[in-house]
C-alpha cells in the first residue's frame, strides 16, 4: 500500500474545522503522539529519504518504517507500520533493542492530532490538524491506496486540498522540520 | 536481565521426564516454535556474536535481540524480547520492514519444545526438552537472573544439570548448528 499525503502550514483551525464539518468528514477525539525518529548504522536516512520511528499513543506503541519518496505533488512513500506490544516498559525495551542494532536517535517529535475521516470518488481519506512541538499548526491531508491506483489517489487529493483552500504545500517531515530547526530538547543528529 | 543457559545433546527423553517429576517440575503443553534469524546490514551477527530473530508460536509473533556472549561455563548474554502483533500477516510485515532496513534471512529453526518449570535455592529455573528438525534432540536448560546474581545463577545452573546426569554441553546455538549442517531449505547466508 501507498501513502499519498500533502502538508500545508495553516494559521486558522476554526476555518478547516469548519469546511470539513461542511464535507460532512466525522471528527475523532484528538490523540497525543510522540514519534521517535532512528538513524540507521548502514546508511544515513537523511540521505536515502527513510524514516524508521517508534510512535507512542498513549500506553500503544508502533514501529513505523517508511521508504524513500517518489516522484509527483504529492509523498507517496512505502509504509510499514506494525503495533508492539504496549506500554512505556514496552517502548524502553523497543529502544534499547534498535540502540543495540546500531540504530542512533536523532529527535523526538511531538505532537497534538485531531483526525478527520471522509469519503471522495471511493476512497478514504484523513485531515489531520496537527499542533506541533516547536513547529506550529498544519493541515495534513492523505489516502492510503493501491499502487495501481497512485495516479488517481494524487488527483483525488489535489481536489481536496483545493476545496479546502489549501495552499504552498510543505515538503518536509515534521522530522526534517525539527531537525532544522535544531530545537533543544532534540537529541543532536549524528 | 541475563539468560543463562547451557544446552546438551541427548537420546532419551524419557528418562529426563521422570529425573523433571521426581524434582516436581511442572510441565507446560508442548509448543511448536518457528525461529526466522536475519543478518545485519553493518556486521555479521555470526562474528560479533548477536542473533536477531523474530520467533512465531502458533499466531503469536516476537522479535528477540540477543547480544554476544560472555564468558563463564554457562551461556550468559542480553536478552531483549518485545511481543508484536499477532497474525501470519503481522510477521510478512515485520520480515518486510527488516529487509527494507537491510536485514538479510539467514535460517529458519524449527522445533518443538516441551518446558518443564522449577524452583532452585530462590531461582526460577526451565528445562525444555527440544526437538529440533534436522538436528535432533537436545535439553536446554535456563535460569533468568538479574545481572548482579550471574555468578550465584551459574553455580545453580551446574548442579541442576549434574543432577539431571546432564554431560558435554553442545555450545552452538541451534542456528550455528543448522548453518554448519547447510541444511537444505535454510536460505543461503551470505
Amino acid at each position: 500500500m501507498l501513502e499519498i499525503e500533502m502538508k500545508f502550514p495553516t494559521a486558522d483551525f476554526v476555518a478547516m474545522q469548519q469546511h470539513l464539518q461542511r464535507m460532512k468528514a466525522t471528527a475523532l477525539a484528538p490523540i497525543d503522539e510522540a514519534d521517535h525518529y532512528f538513524n540507521a548504522p548502514d546508511r544515513d536516512f537523511a540521505k536515502t529519504d527513510e524514516a524508521f520511528r517508534l510512535r507512542s499513543i498513549g500506553a500503544n506503541n508502533r514501529v513505523t518504517y517508511k521508504g524513500p519518496r517518489q516522484p509527483g505533488p504529492a509523498k507517496t512513500r512505502t509504509e510499514i507500520e506494525i503495533a508492539i506490544e504496549a506500554g512505556a516498559a514496552a517502548a524502553d525495551q523497543w529502544r534499547q533493542m534498535v540502540q543495540h542494532l546500531g540504530y542512533r536517535s536523532t529527535a523526538i517529535v511531538k505532537k497534538r492530532r485531531s483526525i478527520y475521516q471522509f469519503k471522495r470518488d471511493g476512497f478514504d481519506l484523513e485531515a489531520c490538524l496537527d499542533e506541533v512541538e516547536t513547529l506550529g499548526k498544519f493541515v495534513e491531508i492523505e489516502i492510503v491506496a493501491d499502487a495501481s491506483q497512485k495516479q488517481q489517489a494524487q488527483e483525488v487529493l489535489m481536489a481536496v486540498a483545493k476545496e479546502l483552500g489549501l495552499e504552498k504545500s510543505e515538503p518536509r517531515s515534521y522530522l526534517e522540520m525539527v531537525l532544522a530547526k535544531g530545537a533543544p530538547g532534540s537529541p543532536a543528529q549524528k
